[in-house]
C-alpha cells in the first residue's frame, strides 16, 4: 500500500462527514461527477414511490392540499435557503436554470431603472446565461456586453443596469469573489444576479451577507434533486415588492384561485412562480434535501478543500510531469469544489477511465473535469481516480 | 334499480373503450376531476420505481444518453402528436403551460412581423394565458385587446399580430371552432396560437389539418401525465426554421455540448426546448401514455359526449327543476368533455359531494365541475354522480 493510499485512509478515518455517505445509493464505481448529477440518496425512492402511488395514485386532486403540493416551491425554497445563506422567505423551487435566469434578469432590468441601458454577461459562462441574457436584453431594448468577471469592475457605470455572473465556472472550476463583485456592483448603482448552480450545496454562497439582489441555481447538482429537478430563484427581501416577473404566471398571483382575468402578485417569494410545479421531480428534491440535516456548509467547505488539494496532489504524484495541465486555481480562494484538468485526447482519456470505474466527464476542447461532493466523496475516491488516470496515461 | 341505472349498465356493457378503465389505479369513488389531475395508470409506478433506482441510482450520469434522457422532450412529444392531429417533429414537451404561452405568443409575434402591432387574447380564458399575453405584450411593443372568442372575427384587421384562444373554456366548458376561427385569423394575416389544456386528449384537435400555427397544451389533465407533468408546445412545421423562441436556452441550441457563447438554434421541434428537462415527471408522463396505445381519438370522442350527455339527462331526473344550471352548451359541437353546473352554494355542495365520494371541482363564484375522462368514466359513474348530487340538494 502505498503512502498516498494510508494517508486516504487515515484521512477518511478523521473525516466527520463520512457517515453522510451511507445516506447515498453508491457501489464501487468512484462517482466524481456529482458536480453534473449528484448521486441519489438512498430514501428518495421510498418517498417518490408514496408520492406516486398514494398522493397521485389515491388521493389524487386532494393532494394539491392534504399533501402539501401547492406550497411545495415556496416550502423547498426554504430549505435550500440556509444552504445558500438566505433566510427564509426569499428562495422558491420551479422551473428550469435557464428560464430563472430569465426571469432574474428582466427582473433586474426593471429594478434598475430606464435610464440603465446595460446589462453585463460572464463571457466565460455556462452558455445557457449568455443566450438568456441575450434574450432579455432584447426583449427590454438594453444592450448586452460580454465581459470575463475580471473585467466586470472596470467596465460599470451609470449605463449598467444589471450584471449576471456565474459563481462558480463550470469549466475551470474557478470561484468568483462573490463578495467584492457585488459590491463593485452595488457601487455603481447596479443589480448583481448571481448562478449559483456550482456552488450551491458545495461552499458558503453568503447571499443575505453580501446584499446580492438576484440568484438562480440548479437542485441537482451538489443539492442531489434528481435529473432536472427544478431549479430555484433567490430575490432579496427589500425588493420583492418591486419585483416585476416577465412570466406572471397564475401560480404568482395574490390569489390564485380568484380566476382574475386582471394580475396582482403575491407579496414574497411567491412572486417568482409561474406555472403548475411539477411535483414528482420537486418532492425527490425536497426528500432528497433531507440528507443535509445537520450539516454544516462551512464544513462541507472544509471537506471539499482538503479533497481536491488531495486529489491535486495525487495526480501530481502518479502522472508524469506535464501530461495533465491543471486549469483549477491553487488558491483556495478562487476554487470551487471541482478539479479541471488539460488534457491531450481529453475526450478518449475520459471515456477509458470510465470503463476504468472512475466516472467524471469531458468538456471541450480539452478538459477532464472532476467534481467533489463532500457529502459522499471520500479521500479514497480521490487517491483511486487519481492513480487510474495515471496508469491510463502511461 | 332504476331505469337509468339499467341504462348505464347496458351502456357500459356496449363500450368499446370500457377495458381501458383496468389500465388505472381506481378505487370506489366517482373520479370526475380528470380534467384537473388525470387519474394514475396502475403500470406508472414501477415505471418511475425504475428511473428512480435504477437510472438515476446506478446509471446515474450515464443515463442522460443511455436511459435516452436527453431526447425525451422530442420523444414524448411525438407520442403526444397523433393525439392533437399533429404528423412527427412538430410537438416538444418541457417547462409549464403558462412558459410556452410564453414562447409561443412571442414568437407568434416575431413571425407576424413588425407592422402587425396588436396582440388578442381570450378574456373568458384561463386567466394565466391572459396575464402571459399581457407580458408577451409589454416586451414586444405590441398592445393586447381582450375579447371573447366570438368578437374575435370582428376584431382582426392588418395590424393584428397573433391570437392567443383557448380550445376549451375551463369553466364553462365550451368547445370554441377552432378550424373556423383559425381560417378567420389566417385571412387577416395573423397567427393562431391555440391553448389545448382541456382538449388534448378529449376530443380531436385536427392541428395540421386546420393549419393552426402554433399550440400549447398540459398534460396532466386528459393525458393523466401526473401531478404538474411538463406541457407542450407545438409549431407548424413551415414556420419552425422562423420561430425565434424567448427562451433560448442551451437545450435548443443547435450543438448543445459545444458550449458555444454564440446561439444557434436547433432545427425542428427541439427549437422550442430550453433548460434541462425534468427528467422523474418526464418519464412518468412517458409510460402514462402508454394507455394511449391503439385508441383513437375518435372514439373517445363518441364516448365522452354519450358520458356528458347521459349525465345531463341524469342530473335533470334527480334533481328538482331550477336547482342547477347547465353552464356547458347542450350542442354536441360546442361541448368539451365537462358539464358545468351553475348551482347556489356551489362550494359548500362540492364539499359535500366529495365527502359522498364524488370528487368535481368548485370553480368561482358558482359552477359545479365534473370533468368526463372516457379512458376510466363508466356511464354508472354519470349516472351515480347525479343521483347523488340530487339527493344532497333535496
Amino acid at each position: 500500500m502505498s503512502e498516498l493510499n494510508l494517508r486516504a485512509e487515515r484521512l477518511d478515518a478523521a473525516d466527520a462527514l463520512a457517515p453522510l455517505r451511507s445516506r447515498f445509493a453508491l457501489d464501487d464505481v468512484v462517482y466524481l461527477d456529482g458536480n453534473s448529477l449528484g448521486a441519489l440518496p438512498a430514501h428518495v425512492p421510498d418517498r417518490v414511490a408514496d408520492v406516486v402511488r398514494r398522493e397521485w395514485g389515491e388521493l389524487r386532486i386532494r393532494s394539491w392540499t392534504e399533501s402539501g403540493w401547492w406550497t411545495a416551491p415556496e416550502r423547498i425554497g426554504d430549505r435550500i435557503a440556509p444552504l445558500v445563506g438566505a433566510a427564509p422567505g426569499q428562495v422558491v423551487v420551479g422551473d428550469s436554470t435557464s428560464v430563472n435566469v430569465f426571469k432574474a434578469l428582466v427582473g433586474a432590468v426593471r429594478l434598475a431603472g430606464d435610464d440603465r441601458t446595460e446589462i453585463l454577461v460572464d463571457a466565460t459562462t455556462f452558455p445557457t446565461d449568455g443566450y438568456i441574457a441575450e434574450s432579455a436584453a432584447r426583449l427590454t431594448g438594453r444592450t448586452l456586453r460580454a465581459l470575463t468577471p475580471d473585467e466586470v469592475p472596470g467596465a460599470l457605470g451609470p449605463r449598467t443596469a444589471a450584471v449576471l455572473l456565474n459563481h462558480v465556472d463550470y469549466r475551470t472550476g474557478r470561484l468568483h469573489d462573490l463578495p467584492a463583485l457585488t459590491a463593485a456592483i452595488h457601487a455603481a448603482g447596479a443589480l448583481a444576479v448571481w448562478d449559483l448552480c456550482h456552488s450551491a450545496g458545495a461552499l458558503p454562497v453568503g447571499l443575505d451577507e453580501h446584499g446580492v439582489d438576484l440568484a438562480v441555481g440548479c437542485t441537482y447538482k451538489y443539492l442531489n434533486g434528481g435529473p432536472g429537478s427544478p431549479a430555484f430563484l433567490y430575490v432579496r427581501r427589500e425588493l420583492q415588492p418591486r419585483f416585476d416577473s416577465p412570466l406572471p404566471g397564475w401560480n404568482s398571483h395574490a390569489e390564485p384561485f380568484g380566476m382574475s382575468p386582471d394580475y396582482a402578485p403575491a407579496p414574497g417569494a411567491v412572486r417568482g412562480r409561474v406555472g403548475t410545479p411539477d411535483i414528482l421531480s420537486m418532492l425527490a428534491l425536497e426528500a432528497a434535501l433531507d440528507v443535509w440535516d445537520g450539516v454544516a456548509i462551512d464544513a462541507v467547505r472544509a471537506k471539499s478543500l482538503a479533497l481536491t488539494d488531495f486529489f491535486l496532489e495525487c495526480v501530481s504524484a502518479y502522472t508524469e510531469p506535464g501530461r495533465l495541465e491543471p486549469v483549477t486555481p491553487a488558491e483556495h480562494g478562487r476554487r470551487g469544489s471541482q478539479v479541471s484538468l488539460r488534457c491531450d485526447d481529453a475526450g478518449e482519456v475520459m471515456k477509458r477511465l470510465i470503463e476504468a470505474g472512475v466516472v467524471g466527464d469531458f468538456r471541450q476542447p480539452d478538459v477532464l473535469r472532476f467534481g467533489f461532493t463532500p457529502l459522499y466523496t471520500t479521500f479514497a475516491d480521490a487517491e483511486r481516480a487519481a492513480r487510474i488516470l495515471g496508469s491510463l496515461l502511461r
